[in-house]
């Protein structure tokens, strides 16, 4: 992409909405993925409009110029980093809330809205939006549905995608589609709000998203309980929900995570455990029966305690303290590489066990925390960025991390996405029929392969970009 | 597809798998859709596993044949129906549970299970498999896939797709494709699963269900309410759930559907009203609140009566009297089309109030009943077959009342699918980009046209078939 070409587009566009200042690009390359590579922008469009999105689009397919959607950038996969020479779409201006359907139900927002202002908007109306990424402070709507994100919700309540009922999606070329209905239920030809979601930018690009909402939940109640061995913890989760519970969180901490988050808020947990869970119910009356059903199962797995809290306040203190993991291992002071694997439920023991083999065998520590009531897990590893040998085995540690997710029937992705960062993995997860499926797809959607190329498939040859 | 070609397949198949017997193929022409034509098929396959629909898919691609995929044949809209020269290929001995984990709250079952038989199953472990179209006791897990089907559990859990986490679909040139994942969440890749649901037989064949399961829910509590007039009656569904709340069954039946009901069972229901509310809640201990406002809206919009069940037996035959409405409006006598729109709840008064005006204009009895608690209706089109001038207002009146579904925000098809029926029908609902797309990925997919040609999409040219 030439200096004319950016000349060109602007021109095509309202005031304000190309930008090229070397310094803007540099601000807008990289989304939070730790060591994904990122290109040098040719241009930052910033969107306002559907019409935007699709003056800009129709440009970039007839000039073979690759685009790289963007929302707040706080994806973990490097789906959002920049390609050389590309344009990068930024939807973050368009943050309106459309509308709120009480009788229906659902909200129709714009892709920039952000998750946690979504969420207080519709408890107002005594609803409830429940698709809660960790991230849900800063993270978009839009890039929730791009990477299907998940959170401490999905237990009970589901992803992202349980929630999106209809999309406006602008197409590769420009032309804008409406996928889904405002409606409960409709069958009328293919499912491609679905298949928009999760697709990290490759598909089209999401202007607008109409969400389902449900009634206000019960205030929750929460318990902790603390193990001698995170496997005890690991049983507890299968044997808890083998008996036929769902509650609203189960998550669970390895000690070195505990750790950490106390470094950030005293939690005054016990000394010299191994790990611990926090569950919560929100079935109003029903929730204590919940908690003492899940202590029984949590003593019969050797808990060394379990205290259910007397209030909501303290409740809502140890979800902050689970908020932090996060903020927990990068203050680590070391690099951190994050996996995300999603087993079945029934194999966690497996895979926690697993993580201590992997820990000694390439000799850098794996810190474990995640959602462990839908098995998705998120083991990170630390280690020294500045020592290469090390980085090396925490690469290979990564890698047989996720090695032994699909061994044991799990997914190498529960919620971040492919990005740049899994892209070589997805020939491991999919068969033959389905990675060809897939990009049977994307050429259909997407025949000069400008949108997002690159990100999710394994390496098959690049755009025919004019300018790069 | 000649006698030649009949024998061909059948000598790449094991034995008892493909008949031509004159009298089978004529048993297995239709579904249940009024009104749709059926063509004269070539052959019947009685695929018993995976490689024999693989095995059967390869050679009609080769051979250009068009293929019809077939569960319980219970379908209200033709896309079961023979096309001439076709296989039917036929699922319904796939019919065993592979697996239930009650730790992932899951099971794997091949597509010819009946609905009822799975629910049932899961039941005796605790769990609660949702779906229940009208259909439950005869039509497959296979079947609801293909239709995305509904039931009266929407309005609180949701349709079939919403159970759907893993399929394993042959392709049209006959390769096995798995989709999904048995995991609580995964983000690898593009969702085909959901593509894959409600696609009418047209993009693969589905030979293996991972579906999710609930915990049981609470014995519900049952409660109806009696209007006079069926506007009084969508006011209150509009108004209980804009209160927010979320009852687990809320249906409608106007009077002349309760009078055809009660010629079947007795229900003792008061003279001279115009429509009745059935709901219910399965909130344990909240129920009685559930209903007790529910109460005060139906009594609010003018409700003459609500009787809250003594018992749950009360309830259930409540339940069974709604389930009764196909069978009553089939026994009036006379010819019957089944419309399924589905509106924005906000708009059941329109369309309550439209459905008056497009029977007097078109001088036709029009029924209704539906799950009016998704804004998902039955209108149904009574007429006399042999009067050809009433047959044609009948038919106008039918889409009439889609017309009026669109106009209002909703869609031409809640659940029963597009198929032969509403074809013509599905550009009217999709935009131009929408409707190109789904052609792109159904060409993408099936680059011959072999799998239900002719179905879903408005006509536009059909398969070249050796034998057509």
């Amino acid at each position: 992409m030439t200096t004319a070409d950016v000349r060109a587009l602007r021109e095509l566009l309202p005031d304000g909405r190309v930008f090229d200042d070397v310094d803007v690009l540099e601000a807008y390359r990289n989304d939070r993925a730790s060591f994904c590579p990122a290109g040098v922008p040719a241009a930052l469009v910033r969107a306002r409009s559907t019409e935007d999105v699709s003056t800009t689009l129709a440009w970039a397919h007839r000039n073979r110029v690759p685009v790289v959607p963007q929302g707040a950038r706080s994806g973990l996969s490097g789906a959002a980093n920049a390609l050389d020479g590309c344009i990068l779409l930024s939807l973050e201006k368009m943050d309106q809330i459309l509308d709120i359907d009480a009788s229906e139900q659902i909200a129709v927002v714009q892709p920039g809205v952000v998750n946690g202002v979504l969420a207080a908007k519709v408890a107002e109306h005594g609803l409830f939006y429940p698709p809660d990424p960790g991230s849900r402070s800063i993270s978009t709507i839009g890039g929730n549905v791009a990477t299907n994100a998940g959170g401490m919700c999905c237990v009970k309540y589901g992803v992202t995608g349980d929630f999106v009922r209809a999309l406006e999606v602008v197409l590769a070329d420009g032309r804008v589609m409406r996928t889904g209905r405002r409606t409960a239920k409709g069958v009328a030809g293919y499912d491609l709000t679905h298949l928009v979601v999760g697709s990290e930018g490759t598909l089209g690009v999401v202007t607008e998203v109409t969400v389902a909402l449900r009634p206000a939940a019960a205030q929750p109640l929460t318990a902790v309980a603390f193990f001698p061995t995170v496997v005890d913890a690991a049983r507890t989760v299968t044997g808890y929900l083998a008996e036929g519970y769902r509650p609203s969180v189960l998550e669970f901490m390895d000690w070195p995570t505990v750790q950490a988050v106390q470094k950030l808020a005293d939690l005054g947990f016990p000394e010299g455990m191994a790990g611990m869970l926090l569950v919560q119910s929100d079935r109003g009356d029903a929730a204590p029966g919940d908690l003492a059903a899940f202590e029984a199962v949590a003593r019969a797995n050797d808990a060394s305690e379990v205290v259910v809290a007397d209030d909501p306040a303290e409740g809502e203190l140890l979800m902050q303290a689970r908020r932090l993991v996060g903020d927990a291992h990068e203050n680590l002071g070391v690099a951190v590489l994050v996996d995300d694997v999603c087993v079945p439920r029934r194999s966690l023991v497996d895979l926690v066990e697993g993580l201590g083999r992997i820990s000694e065998q390439y000799q850098v520590e794996v810190l474990c925390a995640g959602h462990a009531g839908d098995g998705n897990m998120h083991p990170s590893v630390v280690f020294d960025a500045s020592d290469e040998a090390e980085s090396a085995r925490a690469q290979q540690a990564f890698d047989a991390i996720m090695e032994l997710g699909l061994e044991l029937g799990g997914t190498i992705t529960g919620e971040h996405g492919v990005g740049h960062l899994k892209r070589r993995w997805l020939g491991e997860e999919l068969d033959e029929a389905a990675l060809s499926a897939q990009r049977a797809i994307k050429a259909a959607l997407d025949p000069h392969n400008i949108l997002n190329p690159g990100r999710v498939f394994p390496e098959q040859g690049g755009i025919t970009s004019r300018s790069a």
